[in-house]
């Protein structure tokens, strides 16, 4: 199949989304039942016959499945790691399969707490279960069934999509071809764990969320844009915040460029995401602590032998260096082949995001080397 | 004068709180008056016949004038900075006279947004002037000018007290024998720029804040207890949250330790604490900024050659030992003895109130080089 790229720009037009649909529901990891649930999926690129180039992507908390590309050339911007993802790009679409999958309890289509409830034709809202990282995997497998994909070639993801894409080799870890890990570790640390807490504490102390069940308000959520603002501080980094803003003041007024970017990125997420997705996945991030699950690295990863890449960014506030040096080790002492990249930018968190020069190159290499 | 001291404890009993009343009121800096005005200062020590030992204490944000010292033994603990003030300690009441004044804006006794306005019988609330850290000097000024003082030996503080201190050379150089700052620089990065303001959307978001106006509410505000959520988190460093939370839960439950800290001293500083006085205070922080208001640093403290030493805390997130060379760089540049003392610690922002064994001992040798 022939990409069909979009003329004079670095990317390509991609598959519209697919639904695959559980008409006997999905069961969460806690024991809860939604039925029917639809999981939201896109891929990019080509199946090989033999099934065996498959690449999952595991998205983070605020994006979607549409992790590359256009549906149509003049949208407005391409998928969120359209950087990494592409025709001659770190993750060649000339040479792999990408999947995507929406996780459960996401706003981004697959059926989360502002889906309609059938019987009774309201949302979720605060019905909806709280969700696990075992959730998200669960949700990928089953569409790693549904395309006969026995084993993934690699795994990857950022954040909490490296969280998931780390649950891979520790729960299935012969459909585990290598693993591709960016900013995440195997637990959050108390200083994220920390604003993260403050973040939902924000949303729940909103009279307007009315404990879940705010779907009738007039208005976006005020405490899901602040939790939004204390989000984007921890993904930046204070190097970061100097070269965008300094103490700058937006021209012929006293109003400092970071309140405005904060309350434009405030308003722009919360006008889009959803507040009870978003303390979900936050949630399910938090409670993830492989240590504490498997009573240690070692036991987590005690099945798993292949290769892994594990990045980390050094001015990144919610994973720093130590704690991707301590999974590495782990990882190794396990028997697995894990490397830790310690990468040095300014960028804080979101460098997966922004620094394709740094990262590019070691993912190229690390998916040649499967 | 023999100090009294609280027997078993290595503390002493300090003098009352006294009140600078001024019928003619207080001009602020930006030009509002409010008449009568109440400063309510402490002191701690003697002054000397010559009046030439006397030490200024600025306090920081939340603090009050209570510097040090017991009013009575059973005081459940002693003044904010007693670690620091005391006889035999960095500060040596044998030796030197301490006064601290509260400034105005803030909550602990000076006329206050929470102060009723004799004219209405109701509290100013919202119609309390927007401070500056002038306000703060100022203050301090007509209670060294009562007590007869003409020039401080030494000016000090940390944090926002450090911001209030470093005024003094440059406001009235001839009165300032001394500097000694700590966790504090020229104006407040951008980092914890975006923090403060956050906090301030947090209290000004709350429904119940009421513009400002919110005396008669039942509750104290949850958007203070949030806002003061925000600034433990900044106050404190990744390590000093690893040791004394980590990932820990309280014990038979799943919350996280940090949780449970984080609302304990949220509801206990909104319990005391007025949210106008944060607001105000806080905003004042972040307008501070010496390069802006004089051009450059060098033209900020061009009336000033004494000697000035500059501490600051490698995990201080507010803070960093870079933006503390810089301005111990341009108060050199301007002709000032001052030196950068850059401490390594794991506590933070909050070192200047923990790291006694690593602060007291060059705060007594600076005071003795005076």
């Amino acid at each position: 199949m022939t990409p069909r790229l979009v003329p004079g720009e670095d990317t390509f037009l991609c598959e519209p989304q697919r639904s695959l649909v559980l008409d006997a529901g999905f069961r969460f990891h806690r024991g809860d039942v939604i039925a029917p649930f639809t999981i939201v999926y896109e891929t990019f690129g080509e199946l090989s016959p033999a099934r065996d180039n498959a690449i999952l992507v595991c998205h983070a908390l605020s994006p979607g499945p549409h992790a590359a590309g256009k549906y149509a050339p003049d949208d407005a911007k391409p998928g969120w790691w359209d950087g990494m993802i592409g025709y001659g790009k770190g993750i060649d679409l000339a040479r792999w399969f990408v999947v995507c999958v929406n996780f459960p309890g996401s706003p981004w289509g697959t059926t989360g707490p502002r889906s309609i409830d059938p019987a009774t034709e309201r949302p979720y809202g605060s019905r909806y279960p709280w969700i696990s990282v075992e959730d998200m995997v669960e949700s990928q497998r089953l569409v790693a069934d549904h395309l006969g994909i026995a084993r993934w070639r690699c795994v990857t993801g950022s954040s909490l999509g490296g969280m998931a894409a780390m649950m891979w080799p520790v729960r299935h870890p012969e459909r585990t071809g290598g693993l591709l890990v960016m900013a995440a570790a195997a637990a959050v640390p108390v200083t994220g764990v920390g604003w993260h807490l403050i973040g939902r504490k924000l949303i729940e102390s909103d009279p307007a969320f009315g404990g879940g069940d705010y779907y009738d308000a007039a208005d976006t959520l005020r405490g899901l844009q602040l939790a939004r603002m204390v989000g984007h501080m921890t993904y930046l980094s204070g190097p970061a915040l100097e070269a965008k803003f300094g103490r700058r003041r937006r021209g012929g007024t006293r109003q400092f460029e970071v309140d405005s970017y904060l309350e434009y990125q405030g308003r722009k997420f919360a006008d889009s995401y959803d507040a009870n997705s978003y303390i979900r996945g936050q949630a399910a991030m938090d409670e993830m602590d492989l240590d504490e699950q498997y009573g240690s690295l070692d036991a987590a990863f005690a099945r798993y032998s292949g290769k892994a890449l594990l990045v980390s960014f050094d001015t990144d506030w919610l994973f720093p260096p130590d704690e991707v040096a301590r999974l590495s080790a782990g990882m190794r002492r396990a028997g697995a082949d894990a490397v830790h990249l310690a990468i040095s930018t300014p960028n804080g968190h979101d460098a997966f995001l922004v620094d394709y020069p740094l990262i590019v190159p070691p993912v190229r290499e690390f998916l040649d080397s499967l």
